[in-house]
């Protein structure tokens, strides 16, 4: 954020001068997503739909290396199904999309009403989450300890009804994976549940370039019935923090309210001991404000749905041919090589309009390589190349470097391993040193949030877990800071002083954050 | 069906006995889907669903070969979208699940409500199909012909409030692909459409080693506001017709509705001319009834979850590890073959419980390979293998085969691809047997279909291509005999001769069948 001030940047709004506004132009400008007239509903459009397969696509390979299988569960659950639920889990959130008709009819005046004649005996809902539902079929499905354990994962779509909505953020439909799993005992239903939490762990650090901090969530921040919960926490450029996944173990709660029972060895009725954890389309709002710029998006190579777009200088005269040909050379060639253990994607971008006004398109959308071919570098064997995270030379200018041909094929998978390394570096830098230590007391911790540090980031603290009322008075201190306890990293080093909030004996560490 | 009678068959239902029981007990047998406790909804349970993704791959694999960018639209569409398409669309579907809520409160008798307060303005329908939301999509995304074709797709769930449902074929919810389309003119849609005909016609013979018919549907079988609908036709084993893929041209009256407009190279407004075009878990249900038998389901290994399955015969002694390690090897090498395109996908089943248990549960989910192994065959290096195409021997014993273990590594592709080929030319050659030519009358149509004729397949038909009144007739007498007319099949030879109906000469031919 503190280049010369005479570069002319792409989008309207910076980072500094706004950020909310920002992360809106960026999902506009990169033509990922849009309002969809429905609402709390996006449209999710080719580019943010292209990086949301990528996701899913190396996310399912982990799901699927881990030994759990893949199903689909009905969108519908009755209302039975929460009410059951809602007796014993406090907390337990209503705001949901309610069905309660099956038939449109005329309504004599040119439009549609539902059919009186065609209300459901029994309302459904449409899923917020499967715990229910696929709590009924693992009862079903589970009858002795041979069957344990049970791995299962869906990817759907889920309504929560949102009242603020922000795209991939909060919307009030969603695409995730929710994985949900039953187990013999404690410690394997622990373990999944922290092999979860270390697949979301690694798959942020490597294929989203986004780091993160994987901990425990404080008690009062677990999922409704769950024993304890677990997240990964990123950083975003306004230092606030993103919850960016979740993995929960449910101790036999959920077991005891859908009836999950098996018969151990020595046959014994036993309650089953349940996970679930999941990650969503929110993943790609943590990309965009951890990798974006002043620029647009930057989309970590791994998840590109383009990693090298080429842009022929067409002139609508009879050199086009020959131009075109070149640069159809050039991608065949480049689609050859692997990085990142997969085949290169690389688009020839033929469609008309001027190369300038495409190039800052593909500079928005984040495409890790830019190619400009004119007719010179075709006739001499050259190639123009532009990589997105070194956008701008020291003097203003976009940072074109030329290169023979072959030797950029050559370079090509190096390249963008490097910028998925450096995309991760640079973020983790940040991330670092936005994190603060030291601070020793309640007053300290307000002054460094107040409202002049417009980048505060996170606070480490020590803390000595309290719980009950004691922690829900650390809450709402907190709460008046508009902080959260973000979690307790795992494998922390040991913890010495005293927690600032209780005075009591620190015996681990928290992070406090402003988030989304 | 005509194997000797000492054959001991897996399932308690024969396809000869009760088609429809039998059906059901393929499904529930093989482990594919369940029904959840959700009226019309099943659960699709691994074995189900990973032929879905594997089908969903493939496809999808073709889509984008084909320039169409997947997107995703929201689940809900507003009442007021479908008042529109409701005023002048004939036959508008009006069974849809209406949302009318968005929150849920105690009833005080212990049970939840839909709260009234919370009673949205307008209702939200869940999408029976995307055309309208799309459509309005397409009305902001086009400008200029520069835009065109604009070539979408998505992969989602939709429901439609079924009264009787059946697994797979029809179900209140189900997943499909709807591809949805833009054009300059009718000439580039057309094409479209039938590129996408094509595409099915295609994936079904290779990839589901379906055969298929691909034609023109009769007007009155058309998508309700579609100029011309295709659809691809395959014949079930009780004779039946399924529709397993259609493609629709729409030409300018959906744009007109939603907007959707360009500018052309003259300056003048244009309406776009549309095309729409799916395929769903149907499919599934199709290759069920084509390749089922009575010993289960028998999966195409283009489509097949795994391929081969190694089963060791363990006797939970000393010698279990050293067979587990000659079944680990086999396995490693098996895995490093490819056969149809892609890696052999091989799974070592080490659960406990009796190899021969084992063996009838992988015969019922129809894994193409399986492989059983005892100490015996691991010490001689040899493999005993059972080609499910080929269960039973002539004596009425399981064919299992021995053979070396390195001549069985070498012979695995070509054996997964020679069983591919021969599903598929049985079916074809069942299929050709199965359609009647010749009649030329209404009774012995009538006395064709009468019920002692138990698989009387398809009947082929010079038509004269009546339409309106003229057609109605025919479909009402043909409704009386439980017929309908499934297609006028692509590029058929001239025909000659009268139309069995109108007595007018014949135009073209045309398929008569039962149908789901």
């Amino acid at each position: 954020m503190n280049q010369p001030a005479k570069i002319k940047h792409a989008l309207s709004v910076t980072r500094e001068a706004d950020f909310a506004a920002w992360y809106q132009d960026v999902i506009a400008e990169a033509d990922m997503a849009e309002e969809s007239g429905v609402r709390g509903c996006m449209v999710i459009k080719p580019w943010g739909y292209g990086i949301w397969e990528r996701i899913q696509q190396q996310m399912d390979a982990r799901i699927k290396d881990a030994g759990v299988q893949n199903c689909y569960f009905p969108l519908f659950i009755p209302l039975s199904y929460f009410a059951k639920e809602a007796e014993h889990v406090e907390g337990f959130a209503k705001e949901m999309a309610v069905v309660t008709h099956h038939r449109l009819i005329a309504d004599g005046k040119g439009g549609l009403v539902p059919d009186p004649e065609a209300k459901l005996e029994e309302p459904l809902v449409v899923r917020p989450t499967s715990e229910t539902v696929i709590g009924a079929a693992m009862a079903r499905w589970i009858q002795s300890w041979r069957d344990l354990p049970l791995l299962t994962n869906q990817w759907a779509n889920v309504v929560r009804w949102e009242m603020r909505t922000r795209m991939f953020l909060r919307t009030s439909e969603f695409l995730w994976q929710e994985g949900h799993t039953a187990h013999a005992d404690r410690a394997d239903a622990m373990a999944e549940t922290l092999r979860a939490l270390e697949m979301y762990r690694s798959f942020a650090e490597d294929v989203l370039a986004m780091p993160v901090i994987a901990g425990e969530k404080p008690e009062n921040e677990r999922f409704p019935g769950a024993v304890a919960t677990y997240s990964i926490e990123a950083m975003m450029q306004d230092g606030k923090a993103l919850q960016a996944g979740t993995s929960h173990y449910l101790g036999t709660g959920f077991a005891e309210s859908a009836g999950i029972r098996y018969q151990d060895r020595e046959g014994t009725q036993q309650f089953c001991h349940t996970t679930s954890w999941g990650v969503s389309t929110r993943l790609i709002g943590g990309v965009i404000m951890v990798h974006g710029d002043d620029d647009g998006l930057r989309v970590p190579p791994a998840i590109a749905p383009q990693q090298i777009v080429i842009l022929p200088m067409l002139r609508e005269d009879d050199g086009d041919a020959e131009l075109l040909s070149y640069c159809e050379g050039l991608r065949t060639a480049l689609a050859a090589e692997s990085a990142l253990g997969e085949r290169l994607r690389v688009l020839l971008d033929k469609r008309p309009g001027k190369a300038t006004q495409k190039r800052w398109a593909w500079v928005k959308k984040g495409v890790p390589l830019i190619l400009e071919i004119g007719g010179r570098d075709a006739a001499g064997g050259q190639v123009s190349v532009l990589r997105r995270d070194r956008l701008w030379r020291e003097d203003g200018k976009v940072n074109f470097v030329g290169m023979g041909r072959d030797a950029f094929i050559a370079a090509a998978p190096g390249e963008i391993e490097a910028i998925q390394r450096a995309l991760h570096a640079e973020a983790a830098a940040r991330r670092d040193s936005q994190i603060q230590r030291g601070i020793d007391s309640l007053d300290a911790l307000a002054d460094y949030f107040s409202e002049e540090n417009r980048y505060p980031g996170w606070v480490e603290l020590g803390w000595s877990r309290p719980t009950g009322a004691a922690l829900e008075a650390v809450v709402a201190t907190l709460k008046a800071l508009k902080l959260t306890i973000r979690n307790t990293p795992m494998d922390g080093p040991a913890v010495s002083g005293q927690c600032l909030f209780t005075g009591l004996p620190a015996v681990e560490r928290i992070y406090v954050a402003r988030s989304y």
